[in-house]
């Protein structure tokens, strides 16, 4: 380990064999945390090739069990985002791409966050389970094509580990950890073809849209050398997505878009990334496949997915129709009134992510419970003209000390401007399979 | 820590309360070794502030016990050499000094190397002992103002600890933690008038001279700051110094030195080295102390201080009078010839360190035992003049095998040339105690 440690640290390339090496053996504890440390600050100032950050990855992979797919029927396909606020987009995408013939065997993470995961939010639904076995998980993938389910612990237990040594070690913020960290678990879940989505603003991980190429690139690259199909989008995040932000909220706000209805930057996000899917799984144009699922959604096709999908993992299928009926509802709320006429500038999506937490629909630290009904529900998106006095957002939480704690976050969010005003970009470009960057004037 | 990693990661400078209690909490294991180890690897690339290197340096001397020498007569003097091969000056220079009515008491470590340390030849004196109690040391100083003691485990535990650390995780070369484990023991030791000794060349821990200056100039900063005099000399180290490597061979060459024989450049580089100490500790001019140290030479009474030195630690006095008949004599011995005529252009200082070892004069390993009479007698330096047949070193050692492996060693280490050649300086410059460096030509 010692000579791999000075490898690394004056700018030498491992191979694959030290890599998957270095990467078994500390999961067997044969190689001391410190010697790890010593080693991750190392790569944080030097870097990984793309070729090391590839072996690095499918060694974590090697290091647990991987989820075989293989019998499922269909083509097995994956989305992953790297968070924002206001995601909802995995809820809105399983159903549509289940209902266009896809096979979506998902495992999400839990995590900290200014709301909860995707698992938190399906689990606003009442009843619904996310720990399922893989037999469970299997017969409901083949009975309607779709699956959201907890990651275990057994797969990629490397990542478990070197991810804890990194949050104590300030080792996080380096490319090739990141991606390796992501790709590691998307690889291990077994499916074929995966889309990636990397957000960029206030409200992302990579707040410059370089870095997130960057991380789009790593990543697709770790992808493409595993043998899988692997592309991304870098999307905007300097405002959140859709107008709700909080679990029960995004969930009644996903229900709303695979209505056909919801917010439109929301609903262009979800056929941006599943056209995309649509046509590295099965060929075929973009247009072709934009227009097939756009009448899914408009057919209900869509809808009716997710509610078999909700039904088959638990939770009260009548959600889709009667979501405030179904999902927790919050004991106070408070309008937020616009200070002054004018255009929206900006509603930063950090600041509106913080508010969130603050009202009690994120965690800061695991032990920390959520509050499904709390959040916030804008009703401007950037852009939009408000009147003083008139509503800009709406805030919901369990009393009133964290409605108020919420509200002052929440109105540092807000710029108004006499000048009109075009949001950023909701996709700034993609990365091809090939590695191939295009980035978009919109 | 977490923050204090981040800070030195990002190239932030830490306060000196910051520094502090990174040490002292360390020392007292409340932070992990992985924390540690990142902070490291971050110094490693980041480096420290000279600043920043005063203040580590004195919270290590704060994890522990100093040895407090106000009480003692006189102004108590230090010197400290990075290390070569075929290095006696201490041997030649505590005698000389206390001789010339400074007082010495110097703490030695063991450590690794191509020949022991100060207190391996020491040891080498049938009956000398190093590990004498405070009590002890104190006495014999007042009585014959010299003594060299093994250094305790009291001493600066912070600076044990962060070695055995940097040495697994590849944070050994880093300039301001090699400066600070230095300086750290050194004012720990108490002494008032530092000299370092800074080599440089083949057979150096710093080869290239530029860095040598550069760790001259860090050390003399940390010393400085703490309030004491110190001062550098950067000295060469391409070749050995004098003509014997090997514990005995080496207390016989001082002893030769100290009686005004012995090699050229091993005398004058302790009386440079020891009329900079006088003149810093009393006073007056360079060359009224070169005369004073040169007199002590000749006359006897630096041989004389080194018989009451010996005594004084129980090892045999009549070692001055008769080296042969009381060190410890080798079984095997064997001379190696000049393949050719011409001048000597290099006697690589690193080779004759490594066949050193091999003869069995050094260690690999802290368990490896020293074969006191193994080594090498050089009868050669760079630039004099060799005949084709005729002898250029002897190599001495326990059996065939060593002496067979340290003559295959040693044989790599000759360069004959037709040209004449001059050696490397002996002195290449040095460091004032402001800091200010001065190149000779020498």
């Amino acid at each position: 380990m010692y000579a791999l440690i000075r490898k690394t640290r004056d700018g030498g390339e491992l191979t694959r064999e030290e890599l998957f090496s270095l990467t078994s053996q500390y999961v067997a504890g044969k190689i001391p945390d410190y010697q790890m440390a010593a080693w991750l600050m190392a790569v944080y100032f030097r870097g990984l090739s793309e070729r090391e950050t590839a072996d690095l990855t499918q060694a974590m992979v090697a290091s647990g069990d991987t989820v075989d797919l293989s019998q499922l029927p269909g083509v097995t396909v994956d989305k992953h985002s790297t968070g924002g606020v206001g995601d909802k987009t995995t809820l809105v995408l399983g159903p549509l791409l289940a209902a266009a013939g896809l096979t979506v065997a998902k495992m999400s993470g839990r995590g900290l966050g200014h709301t909860g995961g995707t698992l938190d939010k399906l689990e606003a639904i009442p009843g619904f389970r996310t720990g399922l076995s893989p037999e469970e998980m299997v017969a409901q993938v083949r009975r309607i094509g779709l699956t959201v389910v907890a990651q275990t612990g057994r797969l990629v237990p490397a990542d478990g580990l070197l991810y804890a040594l990194r949050d104590v070690t300030a080792t996080v913020d380096s490319l090739p950890l990141i991606a390796s960290s992501i790709m590691s678990k998307k690889l291990a879940a077994g499916a074929q073809v995966i889309m990636l989505d990397v957000k960029t603003g206030s409200g992302a991980f990579m707040s410059r849209p370089d870095d997130a190429f960057a991380l789009a690139r790593a990543m697709v690259a770790i992808g493409t050398a595993a043998g899988r199909s692997v592309q991304a989008l870098v999307t905007g995040m300097a405002q959140p997505l859709g107008l709700a932000v909080g679990n029960a909220l995004e969930v009644k706000e996903a229900i709303a878009t695979l209505r056909g209805e919801g917010p439109e930057d929301l609903r262009e996000l979800c056929l941006a990334l599943g056209s995309r899917l649509q046509v590295a799984a099965t060929g075929g144009s973009l247009e072709g496949a934009d227009a097939t699922l756009r009448r899914l959604l408009t057919t209900g096709a869509a809808l009716e997915r997710f509610r078999a999908f909700v039904s088959a993992q638990g939770g009260d299928p009548s959600v889709v129709d009667d979501p405030d009926g179904v999902l927790p509802q919050p004991r106070a709320q408070e309008t937020l009134l616009a200070p002054q006429s004018g255009f929206v500038q900006a509603i930063d999506a950090l600041k509106v992510g913080d508010a969130a937490r603050a009202l009690g629909a994120g965690r800061l630290s695991k032990s920390d419970k959520l509050d499904f009904a709390a959040g916030v529900l804008l009703t401007v998106k950037v852009g939009g003209l408000v009147r003083a006095g008139e509503p800009w957002a709406r805030v919901f939480a369990a009393d009133d000390r964290r409605l108020a704690a919420g509200t002052a976050l929440l109105e540092t969010a807000l710029s108004i401007g006499e000048s009109p005003c075009r949001p950023e970009p909701l996709i700034h470009g993609s990365v091809d399979p090939t590695g191939a960057e295009t980035r978009f004037e919109v």
